[in-house]
């Protein structure tokens, strides 16, 4: 008789395979597919996700984990214990959902992304509000099958990508960090404002991308398991033993290039670090969004926006793009640290982007929860963008529909990009004592002492750890915005000369 | 009550589906993977494949066939009665190969492969007799799981690439034509060859790319429904909606990727000329290799290798290329036509290609019809390459170890390149006489007036006719070598001053 873990293991590696083929036809769509296959690609991809759901609610995923929660030897190991606990966790979510509402949800993400597509390009949020005001409803009814009687249904959404996460912990998170971020913003104004116009003079995509590459060779991503490529919106994903990035290129960006490959190549690190062991369990995946984005933020900006890391990179960057004869260390370290507080949250600077993600938590928060109705949506953005950015939004597509992510039905998620960057601030802090000052790596391009530090610290252990406990295992604290804080006043001090 | 037809359509279509996903992995395989990806890219292979067969042998089919079969409405319905007797076809197949059969087969195909590379590369054809010994005895089980009374061995394998197809007809076809290929072979030495060598200058890999995608472009290749990249050997391959081309660069052989390109070209007119009402059925499939490989050797061959062609293409490749401003549209015309006698089947110039394949046809139709034995296969492989091609081979890396497929279990396959050969002379015949002269259109660029001739006599009827009832249809006689004969003849004539 196959015991019920085994069992279980190989049912649970042949799902995932699976995904990691419908993670190749999506790598594919938005890298390589000629425009004209798109209906097909959404059938193939439509139909491997409905046999990966077939696959993760089947009865006898169900009678296994029953009878390993019951079986002495796996509870006793370790490994198996927390690869039970964690499909049992995927296997609950996955059976409370009744199979119509993720039906209906799959078809409405589809046609509310188009939707909102539209909308954006027409400036006309009237064009997007139905469609929102059904993905809403939706969600709600997906809350309700899903939570937990201490959780409110905006909780049981975001926990789905930040386990453990719920709103009233996050406003006891963000509240000081706002108020500290819009006076640190009013502070720079006094400062001395760095020059980036340097960096913003044209340079071929060919030169850009051996630039990008030689960063991305010496963070140490491992070319045999994986590969970057160009796309409109850089991403990273991982299909089945390879990882693959995107970056992208405009000529006067060439700090774009750079920071996206840098950001992208943070999460393929992590992507490339777990162990091969645990290939197709919770041990071998990334335990959370916050901790994912941590990692692509401590690459983009905790190395690739400080002093140090140019010390060593400018050499590099005037080989590679023959040019930036005129500049030294310090002036590329003030460039790359410009703040202006901007409309547009994927362009925006490392000490004013967590206000954008402030105002759309406020916001989805109060949508799914129900204090909030849609027709307020436009009028509440702008008053918040004011309120917290000081600026004045002209119109909604440089407003509330500038953002994918609720049309495809992603509520909960925004913060987690704000997690990532205090997360990123408490490891890099945690990684700069562990290893006598980073800046002492940095200027000489040591980065794979700090990449396998990471990878003991934080990869390796997938999701063994609740993102609470890893982040107490490895800083020896909770999660605090004081880091975050002490980096940027540091940093900016020096490039505001405040 | 849903109808039997519409059950079995939707359920193949699913089948058909799953298979253009597994088309994508295997496509990415060849061209982007990276390298340390391979072990579980053959997982993901495999779980496809098992999906696909699981479906395609699935009970409900034979079911709904036999529905379908005693349904007048299908029957009296062309479409329908022709999707339902090529399913019925598949499905026979499917369900007489044992599903142990069919997994050791693909065991030993992946093992046997890796065997013969080493193999190849070291010139130790002792270390492949055994893996080939395995494979001879596995397909002989094969052949005799679906072999009808009337068919040898050999017969019943060959029939799974070119419906229809047999040995004895073979020979009846390919011993004329090899005393005629003989003769011709042994006649052009008495003749002026002409010089290539201004063809191998070395054309920086920009160049010939930009040359090779304007005439696939002229050719009608939809890049809306398709794309072009680079592999080690070229191929095409159709991932549901979009086809997918590969070519190959070399500095000194911009003549070998205008070819690889055309003929990958004239495999994707055909995939993106199916009718997609019928997409993932039958009528939606190509008919056979031999007709498909018709379509890259007639643009390949009739078109790339003409005269006419050249008239239009020199001033292209002079522009794209930046060179050959001393040659004309003959001279370059008797380059692309050099014939020289040579080891590699892959690199046959068009006069001499067809012995390598009566090489191999006469070779595995003893070793799986028992008449030969894998000990005696170098001897007689050198035997029959000093008789039909009259060369010496001087190992075995550069013989009976030179092609892949017998490793992969590909018996019954060399003979339709062969048909192809004879097909796209026939079939390019048979459109010179429908479009009032094939040289006058293509001397103008007017590509697509054969594209749409091809796709309304061959591409549009899918698998509606068998390949004999096709060539009939199109041509209004029989499968004959006499066009390919009389095509090479006239061609040769001028090119060699004969």
């Amino acid at each position: 008789m196959v015991h019920a873990y085994d069992a279980l293991l190989a049912h649970q590696r042949a799902t995932s395979l699976l995904g990691s083929t419908a993670a190749l036809l999506a790598w594919d769509q938005e890298t390589q597919m000629p425009r004209g296959a798109g209906d097909v690609r959404a059938q193939q991809l439509s139909q491997l996700a409905e046999l990966q759901h077939e696959r993760a609610t089947d009865p006898r995923v169900a009678e296994w984990l029953s009878q390993c929660a019951a079986d002495a030897r796996v509870q006793q190991d370790a490994d198996r214990a927390a690869n039970v606990r964690e499909w049992q966790r995927d296997h609950d979510r996955a059976t409370r959902l009744p199979s119509a509402l993720v039906a209906e949800l799959a078809e409405v993400e589809s046609k509310a992304q188009q939707a909102w597509a539209e909308a954006r390009s027409r400036d006309a949020f009237a064009k997007f509000r139905p469609w929102l005001d059904r993905m809403v409803a939706l969600q709600q009814q997906k809350a309700d099958c899903l939570k937990r009687p201490d959780q409110s249904r905006w909780d049981a959404l975001a926990d789905l990508y930040e386990p453990g996460m719920n709103a009233a912990d996050l406003r006891a998170l963000f509240a000081p960090l706002r108020t500290a971020l819009v006076a640190l913003r009013d502070r720079l104004r006094g400062g001395t404002p760095p020059t980036d116009a340097f960096a913003r003079q044209p340079i071929a995509e060919a030169q850009q991308e051996s630039f990008v590459r030689a960063v991305l060779a010496a963070m140490g991503f491992d070319d045999k398991r994986g590969r970057l490529d160009r796309s409109a919106h850089p991403f990273c994903t991982k299909v089945g033993a390879d990882v693959r990035l995107t970056t992208r290129f405009r000529p006067e960006a060439v700090l774009d290039a750079l920071g996206s490959t840098m950001h992208e190549g943070g999460h393929g690190l992590y992507e490339q670090g777990f162990d091969d062991a645990h290939f197709g369990t919770p041990l071998g995946e990334a335990v959370s969004l916050g901790v994912h984005e941590s990692q692509s933020r401590l690459w983009e900006n905790h190395v690739g926006r400080s002093l140090a890391f140019w010390q060593w990179c400018l050499p590099i960057a005037q080989k590679q793009l023959g040019g930036w004869r005129d500049v030294d260390a310090m002036a590329v370290f003030r460039a790359v640290n410009v703040v202006r507080p901007s409309l547009i949250r994927v362009e925006a600077d490392e000490a004013t982007y967590d206000l954008h993600v402030m105002v759309r938590f406020e916001i989805e928060q109060q949508l799914i929860d129900g204090q909030l109705g849609t027709s307020n949506l436009p009028g509440e953005w702008n008053r918040l963008y004011r309120e917290y950015l000081g600026i004045a939004v002209p119109d909604d597509k440089h407003g509330c529909l500038q953002d994918v992510h609720w049309s495809c039905g992603l509520f909960g998620y925004f913060p987690t990009y704000t997690l990532g960057n205090l997360y990123a601030a408490q490891f890099a802090a945690a990684a700069d004592k562990a290893l006598g000052g980073l800046p002492a790596l940095l200027e000489r391009g040591q980065f794979t002492t700090l990449r396998e530090w990471l990878r003991r610290q934080i990869h390796r252990h997938g999701r063994r750890h609740s993102p609470a406990e890893l982040c107490r295992l490895v800083t020896g604290a909770p999660l605090s915005s004081a880091p975050f804080l002490q980096h940027l006043e540091k940093k900016l001090a020096v490039v505001y000369g405040i």
